[in-house]
């Protein structure tokens, strides 16, 4: 990311200040500290004001801090608090900013109790989200060299997928593979589940071993850079049966008829009423129990949600999943996943890995 | 875990309830609910009152709340906040702590918004963290089970090291020894460092070679059924100077000393002065820039710190770790790491590796 990047971020934010009638933004969410300066530490905070930011930080990240930010660094040598009030007294700032879902109560008690006598603290929620669900073009970049870090990483490890091999050594060849080829680590907790285990939307792998006849879901993402991709794809050990032929085709054209709603000025909800009708069409609306997608990008999930109720609109430079699928119990479950970007004309899926069911 | 020690568990906590004149206790913080429960999912709170306990989750995770959880369970279809502020009210609870260093301010204010007229929120911090301090035989097992899987990854990955190896290359083959070895994943990110960069107390693997003269860090940990290992050893490719010998042979000594000191009744504060004394008397006291050391077990971090100033007394069955070390700019950083366990008379150094200078 170009060091002017983080500045005409900031710049964003500072200009908005005024119409928010604050003074300053104590900015504590680590995604949104990581957008607004690049740090990359565990501890830091940003006051931002009108024509001047400062990132207070703890001495271990001095020589980091110095490394990754162009604003100005305060290294505190106890808590940070004490230290970023003394920087709101000096400059008797009345109306400060803060982050109540992301900051702890006992965090807020004890910026209150340090707080200047005629100074308050004002509750700011998705401000910086807001600004995070349109991609530059650097970041896009990012995000289109995690994704093709983890489909490289899914390719080169399904070659080594046998039946009575382990969930969780699958799991291990994907992720060595990810970091391999440059990821620091998974972007979310690598999901391997065969059989009936893969009707759990959420199962972790187990040292259940993969059999013939079995339904195998594969939901990974890379986490490079620090930017997040996903992808779910389906493997099948055997000759699939007509059912799960069947409920394969339902789920891919219900992922397909998604990817094609995305454009700009759609709304989230009707995205995801593009991939839900194609179910219902097959009578596997019931089976369909989350939302068609999610915002990606520094977290793994993050705003736009691509669900029935969402209102958001899309925009280009967006970067979403398209994640339709179906939990039987006792069959198993299906789902298909891609990372799509919102172009001016419609969208690009940054996936390149096919989409047919892997015969094994 | 046996079923009735999470009982066991929730009885201790309910059984101290009256003498912090609570009604009611509500826990959020996921390694406090993982300890008092067995519950593995990522959104859930447990109401525990004298004689009954109740988990709040979503439907994600009703099939597996039922397998994992012995207390009441209940599955709220929206957010849990209202679903627990019925349970309140229902029950006419006056007073109800809540872990205000674990709960988001927003989380706060929502339960504030739906708190039934004659109740009150108190803020508890440190009850069940104080408690999580003392492991069971069941626990040490656990943690024993995690530090060897440790260990045997680094012992398998580290006959890979050559000049030439990128750091992340490494990190990327301790972690998937660890994988394949039954660990969930790494218990915080690895950190591998060559030359100068070995002194840099919190250095992530980079893509920068492994070079013949260099001193390299290597600081890893396995999580195993939750349970955390923490271990720090040092490699030298090629042949190590007077100078890094007699570093290494300071740091040794500091460690032998740390864990010669831990016993039951000691201060963690005497641990860490044995330690720091060793590094003093060869003029490396400026050097060592954190603590001695710190507890674990669900967490990779918990109490008791082994710092300068903490004053908890240990006590048998406390799992800690002992880590002095010694970062000198442009030259390099050396650390030696153990997971040790108090008994009755001392304690059991858990971890197996040799801790001689891995000349490679």
């Amino acid at each position: 990311m170009a060091d002017n990047e983080f500045e005409r971020r900031r710049q964003t934010v500072a200009a908005q200040l005024a119409e928010r009638k604050l003074d300053g933004f104590l900015v504590s969410f680590s995604p949104n500290l990581r957008y607004l300066t690049g740090f990359t530490g565990s501890n830091g905070n940003l006051l931002l004001l009108p024509g001047e930011a400062i990132l207070f930080t703890d001495p271990r990240y001095q020589i980091q801090a110095a490394q990754e930010v162009t604003c100005s660094v305060h290294i505190s040598k106890g808590p940070l608090v004490p230290d970023i009030m003394a920087a709101v007294a000096k400059r008797r700032l009345r109306r400060i900013g803060y982050e109540p879902a992301r900051m702890t109560c006992d965090t807020l008690d004890s910026l209150q109790g340090r707080l200047p006598m005629k100074s308050t603290l004002a509750p700011v929620n998705g401000w910086v989200e807001g600004l995070r669900m349109v991609k530059s073009a650097d970041e896009i970049g990012l995000i289109r060299r995690s994704v093709e870090t983890n489909s490289r990483a899914f390719e080169s490890a399904v070659t080594k997928v046998r039946p009575g091999m382990k969930e969780q050594d699958l799991a291990a060849e994907l992720e060595y593979r990810m970091r391999r080829l440059g990821a620091e680590k998974p972007s979310f907790e690598t999901i391997v589940a065969g059989g009936a285990r893969s009707a759990l939307p959420h199962a972790q792998p187990t040292a259940a071993r993969l059999a013939t006849g079995q339904l195998v879901v594969v939901d990974m993402g890379a986490l490079q850079d620090g930017y997040c991709s996903d992808m779910t794809r389906m493997l099948f050990l055997g000759t699939p049966t007509a059912k799960v032929k069947r409920a394969y085709r339902a789920v891919l054209e219900a992922q397909l008829a998604g990817v094609d709603a995305v454009r700009p000025g759609v709304s989230t909800a009707r995205v995801d009423a593009a991939a839900r009708n194609v179910l219902k069409a097959y009578g596997l609306a019931e089976a369909f129990v989350h939302s068609t997608g999610h915002g990606l990008g520094l977290e793994i999930h993050e705003p736009p949600r691509i669900g029935k109720k969402d209102k958001t609109k899309l925009a280009p430079g967006m970067a979403i999943t398209i994640e339709p699928g179906v939990y039987i119990e006792g069959f198993g479950g299906i789902r298909i996943e891609d990372t799509v970007v919102v172009t001016e004309t419609g969208c690009e899926i940054l996936t390149p890995t096919p989409k047919t069911l892997r015969i094994i």
